[in-house]
């Protein structure tokens, strides 16, 4: 396993960089800032996201530091001071970080991620922390989309992650397929990321394979005689049923022969419900219970779905475009956000006309209520401190006139933990199979109705009596001046 | 500027590489294959692609090796053997690259780049060209179609890049911020892309700065202090119209009476054409007409062009997640695919139940017509070798019913170039300002019903009879077979 690569220092937006020369020229830089980091819109329409990003982004605020090399180009841009030039000369992030457990499930309008740190360094690193955590939380939600669509066949299946050729940059690749495995990929196609992150790695053969040879039959048998432990075929290079399928049981019966087995076929074009059905009835009859049915082509939850309730009988679902571009209706991009909630020990809020992009001011804390230690989870409460009291009235961050009373008969316990103190982490860095059970365990808790692909229950998440107080003092404050 | 990192040996998916050591051990390495790359599904539904990723296409080409710690790991894998290994030591790519010059207009169904080389080789390259030229071309593409509409505007109008914090991961972010150069943008706010790229870079302030000042003057007092010459001031922390445009222009004032000129001012919400009239309006009857006004808010081309056509006065747009996620219908995704055409000097195909994903056998040579040397492109027909005839009856690559006769009058001329030759780039690597250059020139070629965002006409791409006739043979053979 070899180490990602952090970005470097200079991986940031300009304005972080001008406006931190502006906090040090105004003498505020070193005053004790709290950001929180959440999102709006709920990625695909769906009822939750699940958090990913978080140990790739806790490296890159270890390692931060400025380069001369940086330091001279941005001498070459004319807005900076030697002063501040020298003072990012040994820099580095000495902040707190509070964050839910990555591959814990979330929910829009709640802090995700909280950094308490001096103005000037909790101002640059918000560009870093948001293009990690929102591309990886995307990835991540999407796979868990597609994995509890594939999970949900009664024959059983998995989801591997087939999307190097059409992500963003190798990089990108490399944080999709890791993203992809916190929810849920079992497998990658990907060499390097198989490598990266401790992967299995899986394959099968191009229609180039196939076409080097003087016919189908031939060209199955010479890969079989090169992997005759690790064979899966594909099917659609001529003609599925006419020729790969007949070609791959001749193969498959060889390969018997000389005490091997063939391990797969795979299916890359045409209807894959009535093939894999028919497919997987010709290899039963064959004697071949065992031999894997993997498939692909522009794959995603809604056509796995599709595709078990048309009884598709595929073992191994090859995902790749749109799980690596998060394709489908709401999903893209993750709209998360970086506010300044608390500046100097003073609650900070940013008003505007539309009450959903207006930010909750004061230093809250992420309560997570269920009815009991594996019961699903019911309600996520923001507070200024303890866990919220039974009976108090609650309410929606966005719209206050939704409101309602906390049952008395829901445990609380704190949905985040500190992550990084000083700028050092609090723990040795997660292993990414860890991450991967959390988020098992997490999406299991999940209530069913919220779980759902297509019009999902929306989660509770409510603002405490004193949170919403606080933000109502904060706004009347603002629209008085 | 430092140059971008090149993607390891490994970032490949595994089945090229198993694929790889079949070759080998069935003989067929060495034999010359040529493989085509193109894509079928037009992005955007447009009428075009703007080709982009080729020159750091061509760098990971030069640099690509294998190192020891990349053998060990694949000799981890267990399907490897030592043999094939060794020979991978010292492996470089030694083939040759025909394309289109970088920034060209390319259309689906033809052929943009082909590679010639021992199969071998031409097989273990493909994840990465498609990985790096799949997300440059559709990037690219996607800023010439902000671009087109932010210039047709009487007004004038520029485009920046500012989607870091929405791309995937800080390398996916600096892919974009390059392609995105390519098809027009002038700036970014990727501090790092702007090193790396030789970039101007650009930036505001964000609402945090505001918020960590008492009253938005004071904020904007104090940005104008550190910045006196490069101040743009964010207007909408508060109320854009009530205190946030009259704040602007107090500290215009003052910055004039003190010998400087405010820049800009920024709108990052509400509704940007009304919100712009007016300000435009109020900042000339001020007295501050070159004060330049910078919009964002996921902006779009879509978006742009509703913009202009209701009046609105903006000077630059800030594009960010719709650009650097390719956002809108037909976006996403770039569905470029490289298929084996010829092998051992004899035409190869992979015949399929869809005519679309059907390849063309055979070493094509791509001519593009037009009626002169600077009108419009008129037409692009592969042939065998030299230009098509006047009268040739040529046709459509999909369905051959689509069939015409070629005028006399287009002139025409070779679309692609040799690019590599042995491994070796044939020329020193162009600027990637120079290929913006050459994509403003290939944009003003296209004819203006194809250059149309919406529904535009469809370029024709044509196979001249004996490609058509090769294709149909080979077919015939297949379907015999």
């Amino acid at each position: 396993m070899t180490p990602a690569p952090v970005p470097p220092a200079l991986f940031t937006d300009l304005y972080q960089l001008t406006m931190m020369q502006g906090y040090v020229e105004h003498g505020l830089h070193t005053q004790e800032a709290v950001f929180d980091l959440g999102f709006r819109r709920r990625p695909f329409r769906g009822g939750y996201a699940l958090w990913a990003g978080l140990e790739p982004m806790l490296d890159a605020l270890e390692s931060l530091r400025f380069t001369d090399g940086d330091l001279a180009y941005l001498d070459t841009l004319g807005l900076f001071r030697p002063a501040f030039l020298d003072a990012l000369r040994g820099w580095r992030f000495t902040g707190r970080v509070d964050a839910f457990p990555e591959g814990s499930v979330v929910f829009s309008h709640e802090p995700l991620l909280t950094v308490t740190a001096p103005l000037w360094e909790a101002q640059l690193v918000e560009t870093m922390l948001l293009n990690t955590l929102n591309f990886q939380t995307l990835i991540a939600t999407k796979a868990a989309r597609c994995v509890l669509a594939a999970t949900s066949s009664p024959h059983g299946g998995s989801v591997v992650e087939f999307g190097a050729r059409r992500a963003q940059g190798p990089d990108g690749a490399l944080s999709a397929t890791r993203a992809a495995v916190v929810g849920g990929a079992t497998g990658t196609s990907n060499v390097e990321a198989g490598r990266r992150f401790g992967l299995p790695v899986t394959g099968t053969h191009a229609h180039a394979w196939v076409e080097a040879f003087p016919d189908e039959l031939s060209a199955f048998r010479a890969y079989a005689q090169t992997y005759p432990d690790a064979t899966t075929l594909l099917l659609d290079t001529v003609d599925t049923l006419g020729s790969g399928l007949p070609n791959a049981l001749t193969v498959a019966r060889e390969l018997r022969g000389a005490g091997h087995e063939l391990r797969g076929v795979r299916l890359d074009s045409g209807d894959l419900a009535y093939l894999s059905r028919h497919i997987r009835a010709e290899l039963d009859a064959a004697g071949f219970p065992d031999v894997r049915i993997v498939a692909s082509n522009d794959l995603s939850e809604d056509v796995i779905a599709a595709l078990i309730a048309e009884g598709a009988r595929i073992d191994v679902y090859g995902v790749g475009t749109q799980l690596v571009t998060a394709g489908g209706e709401g999903g893209g991009a993750l709209g998360g956000v970086y506010k300044l909630v608390q500046l100097g020990g003073r609650p900070r809020m940013k008003l505007t006309a539309d009450p959903g992009k207006a930010s909750v001011p004061g230093v809250k804390h992420v309560w997570r209520g269920s009815e009991g230690p594996d019961a699903p989870y019911a309600w996520d409460v923001l507070t200024l401190g303890g866990p919220p009291a039974p009976g108090d009235v609650v309410s929606d961050p966005v719209n206050p006139l939704r409101a309602a009373r906390l049952p008395a008969d829901l445990h609380w316990a704190p949905a985040r933990e500190v992550v990084m103190e000083g700028g050092v982490r609090t723990r040795p860095p997660e292993a990414l199979l860890d991450v991967q059970a959390r988020a098992v365990a997490e999406l299991a808790r999940l209530p069913a109705e919220t779980r759902r692909a297509l019009n999902p229950h929306v989660y509770r998440v409510s603002l405490a009596p004193e949170v919403a107080a606080l933000r109502d003092r904060e706004r009347a404050r603002l629209l008085a001046t």
